[in-house]
């Protein structure tokens, strides 16, 4: 079984995988958790040409291509590996975010991107998607005081310096989907991460 | 006005670069060259991953996506300004690379490199192809000679150390390409540099 994490700046995803992964222990079932972009080795060096707050300016359709390229040497490596071995394999942004960021938000033709994705994963969906559902102003709040005390999350803040409408839009984006695609599961992230972690459970355990 | 340069390795690109670069200065014709992978300072990484012997293995598409973004780019930041600024550039690799090394000898569909070779390069067309025609053996044997006394050539050797096949693969790539389409100029590059000095200059003052 394939999961994906989706959400803005800030929604709470590392939290989540956390939950997600902890639950999974509990029940004994092997769990494999990983992230986008920079899933591989290879893919940090990507992860950090595409995240650092020092990158020059890239071109949408050049950051489309590091997506994709990351995306498929880490489907192509990672993720069908592990789920052929039988792990669920829970990942931390996947297609979706390529959709919302790249798509709605950079103005890149949806078809185009939906194409480019199938290519990059080697048809692989994810089973389920759990999008974390966070008021955009919230989401950047969260995002902008955890970069004042975390380093790393300092240095990757290209996207979280984004004007506010574009994380209104990323925000409408998966709204969007979510309404449209039957493997979306959406969870209220205003709320405080104890019922976050209730909700996130309650559906974990509908799926198994 | 756009020039590419194509060829197997060794086949002399980087000297056809220097002939023509010289030549239009006697001519008093302001001209770029560059090159691809790592025509700008952003795509330096990229061609560090892609032709480090070093770099751990890539496979097809991840490769496919990469050469995309590092020309992206290229096009965007560098190609088209100098062009727009009546520049005539002079590029080492370009689209047929991509064809040859990821369409012909990786074996991905022709079809779909074509299409995101046109995304890359927002539909840019070089105007003039010089395919410099080397025998793979004689353009191996001086890649690996250049090898032995130039660290940054023995550093960027991942497809020099591919087979023979995979270079005879190119050879015959670049040899169809040059049959079926109108833009490209062949240059036997097994002759001495003096005489392909002056088969090169003879196509650029017809061009000219």
């Amino acid at each position: 079984m394939f999961i994906t994490i989706e959400g803005c700046e800030g929604a709470g995803k590392t939290s989540a995988i956390q939950i997600i992964q902890e639950f999974l222990k509990t029940q004994n079932i092997s769990c494999l958790t990983t992230r986008e972009p920079g899933g591989t080795t290879f893919g940090t060096t990507l992860r950090s040409l595409l995240l650092s707050k020092n990158t020059e300016y890239i071109p949408p359709y050049t950051e489309l291509f590091l997506y994709l390229a990351d995306r498929h040497h880490h489907v192509h490596t990672v993720i069908k590996p592990a789920l052929q071995q039988g792990y669920i394999v829970v990942c931390d942004r996947f297609i979706d975010s390529t959709i919302a960021y790249q798509g709605y938000a950079r103005g890149l033709p949806l078809d185009t991107i939906e194409q480019l994705n199938m290519i990059a994963t080697e048809g692989l969906l994810p089973d389920y998607t759990f999008f974390l559902d966070v008021d955009p102003c919230i989401g950047l709040e969260r995002a902008r005081r955890r970069s004042l005390i975390d380093s790393v999350s300092q240095e990757e803040s290209r996207f979280e310096n984004e004007e506010l409408v574009f994380h209104q839009t990323l925000s409408r984006a998966y709204k969007l989907m979510a309404e449209n695609v039957s493997r979306f599961i959406t969870i209220d992230a205003n709320n405080p991460v104890d019922v976050v972690k209730q909700e996130i459970i309650y559906h974990l355990q509908n799926i198994l």
